[in-house]
């Protein structure tokens, strides 16, 4: 199943995509897709309740923005360096173990809505990558039993400043947490789709120049590593997102270097979850 | 006005605790202290509510557990190395501009529960702290408006394992997060409660013994300073936390180390905004 949502920010509703890729409004469910929706089986009651519904679901206008494909969630917790080639064009060594940072959750957008350029930003920089959504409740979850705890899938790009994040005093979670520097969706594959998260095409092009291009099969640590290694460290939540870090040619690892101006146009994707494009604006 | 929260983890109620030191139940005002109560001016509303309906508000029993004074909120935004001493004690040097971190929402509690040592832990250490409460959405704030975006302060203790934090391949978050490393409370003092924030003993005992003992006066970056800076980056919302940092006297610090182990008690305080006590124990 593809979980969507729609709407203006501040009136975003639940949408299904259905497999001949009708894309209807679910809001009589009457449940959006937030902690509650996942931690109460919302996937499966959504599944049986269309199986009933799917003929009075109105259809969802095509010109409607897409949203963040889930509500805000308690945290999205990213890995950082878990491509060898992009630990490399960042100057970095290997991790020996996944490197974890926060965004902070108001940065959620949706997949096609403006990338804001904070203020006094000169290094806004873009990161494709494979977004996990958490299904229920995990603490000290074992590797062999991860996939149980996930949700599901979806295109996430972690956007950076690079000066922020790397030039203002430690700690990459200044550099990762303004407005708009996490466009996620346009939908959530639940995990059934995505038969294996560790072998997807992934891609990221700016101004039509494509500057990523990899497979999740190049992760240093793997999805279920990440949620069980995660987990010896904090309570993951239903709905909670882990991203699971970018593949070489971020613009920081660039000769020369090269980050977004005003107007510049970044689109990405992954196989099987779709495709996002932001167009890059001043702060006003 | 002194808010409070009450009851079994799993059944949390709002109180307030009225001048004269009772504190009262006010489930009846219908909200409880979490995003949206502080985002509709939900200080000012509870107190005309009160005017009215003190007198026909039970009375909290004194056995009843005491649970973070606010609800879990979208983040809690931590300062780092904010006291020169402090710093020094960990042989950091004094930072040129604040240093961000984030702690898991999931790590709140009640100030008096229990502090679990996670798994694998032998570096459990406390932190004394004054936490600001943002009360309004903020972006961008100038450090001369930035009281009028705060709702008030409460006393946290920014539990850490030093292990996790510092020598598990980089960023703080990983040794913040645990379950139970931020017991928030015993109340939130409403900002008239406090005329200066920058001017506040805060203590730390273990077993008794003094080990934390300063003035926020100490502090590097001071409360309006640090809600401007953090806002350049992110946006605050209504219900944030912003943790400012504690002074020298860490387990880390000590000549040698001393961690917590099964048994131990902490104790802590801050100058009109209440004591806290935690016992410690091991993961289960």
């Amino acid at each position: 199943m593809k979980l969507f949502r729609f709407g203006p920010a501040d009136n975003e509703h639940p949408g299904v995509i259905l497999p001949n890729g009708k894309a209807i409004d679910v809001t009589s469910f009457g449940q959006d897709y937030d902690e509650q929706f996942f931690a109460s089986n919302g996937i499966e009651r959504l599944a049986n309740w269309l199986k009933g519904n799917t003929d009075f679901c109105p259809e969802v206008r095509p010109d409607e923005r897409t949203a963040s494909c889930i509500k805000r969630p308690s945290k999205i917790v990213c890995v950082g360096l878990n491509y060898a080639k992009h630990a490399a064009e960042t100057n970095a060594p290997i991790p020996a173990e996944p490197i974890l940072f926060f965004k902070s959750t108001t940065a959620l957008c949706g997949p096609n809505d403006d990338v804001v350029i904070p203020k006094r930003s000169e290094k806004t920089d873009w990161e494709v990558e494979l977004a996990i959504i958490i299904g229920k409740k995990a603490t000290y979850v074992e590797k062999d039993e991860a996939l149980d705890y996930i949700a599901g899938y979806a295109l996430h790009n972690d956007y950076s400043e690079r000066a922020f994040q790397l030039e203002r005093g430690g700690q990459w979670v200044k550099g990762k947490s303004a407005d708009t520097f996490a466009p996620l969706g346009p939908f959530l594959a639940t995990k059934d789709e995505i038969p294996d998260p560790n072998k997807l095409n992934l891609w990221l092009k700016v101004n039509g120049e494509l500057l990523q291009d990899s497979n999740t099969d190049d992760m240093i640590f793997d999805v279920p590593t990440l949620v069980s290694y995660i987990s010896q460290f904090m309570t993951l939540l239903p709905g909670d997102i882990i991203s699971t870090g970018t593949p070489a040619g971020v613009g920081l690892g660039l000769k020369p270097p090269r980050y977004l101006k005003p107007g510049d146009v970044v689109e990405l994707g992954i196989e099987n979850l779709g495709v996002q494009r932001q167009t890059a604006v001043a702060f006003s």
